[in-house]
């Protein structure tokens, strides 16, 4: 028996515990609360939000974890914990009150005029605004570049999402990965094969297509029925996944003319909700029985959305499942269409209506950015001119207003710095993961047009899964893969794909 | 500003703040949670209901409301504030750790027993769990003594749930009850006019009966639908009601063979909802600013269940719509042989299958034979005699075993003693404020039949809803009603009211 050791997971049980009800708080206020109880519950969620941060932030921990480290005899997973409980101490502790106070309130002011400016296509009202969150969070920084042993601010807020990755890492795998994609989705728009996707705006009642999100949920095993289901689907606005272990929710949007939308939503989330279900048993209620961070949560969520969803394999088992449920609705779309049409490539303004191929640009743009102004080479005011350039060279778009371009996203708003590599990221580790199981299963997607996704699924949950939050996630690659991190896999999946749809 | 009586509302808000929070996590749990989330949601609430105790028993509390209350210039709703906050913390600190460490182990091994020795009708199995509880909260009850100022410990168990009422006045209350309803009941029963109910069992499906439970609470106004609403209705087991002002949520059970079954527990439950969501808001977060007493919300519901609900009138203007929505399934039945079929009297062993006028004796069985084994007139190994023997002699229903006789309520496995009583005084309160209803507003009976409860309801509010927790309710209902407690007014509305049905 360590005793701080003990006394701190203790703790930290309490810790998950609280942090758990305010997700199912949160969850409800999304899903299923009556629209007056809004007063209220934002009253509930601040006090759990208070008494959590007065939790994490006591200054007991410091001690426990100091006086735990000094012992001899800790095993590596212990180690570990005391690592991540270090690590979210210093996070919460390094930072002032006040300045704590001063980015919540400058986050909503700015945000507020975010949705204003973002409304009269008035980014010169934003300016001022965005300058200010990001000179807070610049402040932050600066202020986590000691705990965490980081070399920049950037570096610093970067590690708060995706631990032990850094700009500079992210500038080599971008540049590798912008190098692979610009050319493939040049091919892919200049290709002749351009399939017909006019039939993805055909009316599906929404009742119809809830018996498909049962049907996805069935094929993904993503259980919300039997007597031990640990996860349900409701909907939102957003999608989204949240839950602990045997309690994972997932939702979804339905949108009577895009049926295809409630389709992705469902794998997207289903494959965050997997990773979190699979999360080790035994390790409940510690710092290694989460995911292991941003980027990683990313992997799995597109693994399944894109790799597997998005697969001829996949359709060939669940196109006449589809098919059946929907009725004559698709009665003359062959397989192979709906197949390609679901994987359009199409340079667009918006992100988050990007397809698989274009999608990293749209995050490299943002990095890009991100990691200049943070390295002072460039500043706020200049963001619209640089984000036009990019997309017109990346992409090929012209953007038109700074609503559809600089101003689209509420993240920066937000002061959601450094958390946007976490989607590209996801794309990297998913292609390095592919690779690995291709060699481990070499007939998964025979499987997989069977009907099968057993396989698969066990050797994520194996691989990854069940490796909880045991290493930052460059290092679980490496024990996966064996390999630091490259982009290769990912764009040599991608050239192989496309290359068929596109007859390139 | 009084320091020390500020300080302890901000305490206050916190503590309403966490329990509200436990409520929707209680609710979730039976509404909507994945099965297998079970162990979780019991680590989460055990861990808010152990802050929520700390947060009560903080001794600072106790020194918080003797300052305050020495101050010379307290409003009375100030005062009024320090008294129940003082009740609460004297019910929460003046039990021994000892003693409600092992009640809790002896409740959960008692219900444990009780569920084997019904399933069994095995008594003696029971009796000795049963003894062990009763001797606990007989303990309990003996501490409470004290700072209740209470003259027995039934008394000062009693007063937790109906502060004020006194085991003498109910001896009184209930006497004058049973001599009330036993002839009333006898002549109903040996009376010619009996309805044909086979109809109640007609099987109106789970999706019709929905729309029945949405119309009945447009016609209470119980708000689910609006972008204002502070309400939502689900499904469970066992209907129940929770939330705080502006969420409140009430819960239905749907039998296929048993529509009536929906009908009144919507009408029972939103007549709890409507109390809790009209509580005055000016004085949310502070004790006045919760309901009065188990007994007085046991009045609201009944009043909107059986009062207004199996009223002739309600029915008048309903049935039309209840027909409209069940098709051709009740063509045949007059309104006049559907109102008085859900007002049948019928004596049966049963409390929850209980009709409105027979109802009141199984409460007064169970007071009398709490009354007389605190009083050590009785013996826990007598119970079943003298259970079979009251039923006999008040119901004239024979107990032909202990299942449906002593054993078939979990309120005395789980040691909830001093509580029976709610159910029954919520009757007398109801009848007292339906005789001033009468005299304030003479028509509400004939605008009822049109479709109106708006003025009753008003009626309510103002007179009972706005009051809150301002006083107890004994002397609420002084307040409302000029008088003391009466039985008289409630039997009177049942005579006028059943003498029609069964030509007496």
């Amino acid at each position: 028996m360590i005793e701080p050791y003990t006394t701190l997971m203790d703790r930290y049980k309490d810790l998950y515990l609280l942090g758990s009800t305010g997700s199912i708080l949160a969850w409800d206020m999304e899903t299923k609360m009556p629209p007056k109880g809004i007063a209220l519950r934002s009253e509930q969620l601040a006090l759990l939000q208070k008494t959590l941060h007065h939790m994490l932030t006591d200054p007991e921990n410091g001690r426990l974890i100091k006086q735990a480290a000094d012992h001899p005899d800790l095993t590596p997973l212990q180690r570990r914990n005391l690592h991540l409980a270090n690590k979210e101490y210093q996070e919460a502790t390094c930072l002032p009150e006040e300045l704590v106070v001063d980015t919540a309130r400058q986050t909503a002011l700015t945000i507020d005029a975010w949705k204003k400016a973002k409304a009269a296509k008035d980014y010169p009202a934003f300016r001022p605004y965005l300058e200010k969150i990001y000179e807070l969070k610049l402040r932050a920084g600066e202020l986590l570049m000691e705990p965490k042993g980081s070399d920049t601010p950037h570096d610093a807020l970067i590690d708060v999402s995706d631990p032990g990755v850094t700009a500079h890492q992210l500038t080599r795998l971008f540049d590798e990965m912008k190098s692979g994609l610009i050319p493939l989705i040049r091919k892919c728009v200049d290709s002749d094969s351009q399939p017909d996707t006019g039939f993805l705006k055909r009316k599906i009642p929404i009742d119809t297509q809830r018996k498909i999100t049962d049907a996805l949920a069935q094929a993904i095993g993503y259980d919300i029925t039997s007597p031990q289901a640990g996860g349900r689907i409701d909907e939102t606005e957003h999608p989204f996944t949240t839950g602990y272990y045997d309690d994972v929710r997932v939702t979804t949007h339905y949108h009577e003319d895009k049926f295809d939308s409630n389709i992705f939503a469902i794998l997207h989330e289903g494959g965050h909700a997997l990773y979190e279900q699979n999360l080790p048993r035994e390790w409940i209620y510690q710092p290694v029985g989460t995911a292991c961070s941003s980027g990683l949560h990313e992997s799995q969520s597109r693994f399944i959305e894109n790799i597997v969803g998005r697969s001829p394999e996949f359709w060939t088992s669940f196109y006449p499942k589809l098919r059946e449920i929907t009725g004559d609705a698709l009665a003359d779309v062959t397989p192979e269409l709906f197949v390609h049409a679901v994987n359009l490539v199409k340079p667009s303004k918006i992100r988050i209506e990007a397809d698989e191929l274009t999608y990293g640009l749209h995050i490299i743009i943002r990095f890009e950015i991100e990691r200049d102004l943070f390295a002072g080479k460039t500043t706020v005011d200049e963001l619209p001119q640089i984000w036009n350039d990019k997309y017109a060279s990346y992409l090929g778009v012209e953007i038109e207003d700074d609503s559809e371009g600089v101003m689209q996203d509420t993240h920066w708003a937000g002061g959601a710095f450094g958390t946007f590599q976490s989607y590209a990221l996801g794309n990297i580790y998913g292609g390095m993961m592919l690779e690995k199981l291709n060699a481990d299963l070499p007939d998964w997607r025979s499987q997989l047009s069977k009907g099968s996704l057993n396989e698969v699924k066990a050797w994520l949950k194996e691989n990854v899964h069940r490796r909880g939050n045991l290493y930052d996630a460059p290092e679980l690659i490496k024990k996966i893969t064996g390999k630091t991190l490259t982009v290769t896999p990912f764009i040599e999946y991608l050239e192989t794909k496309y290359s068929k749809f596109y007859s390139l």
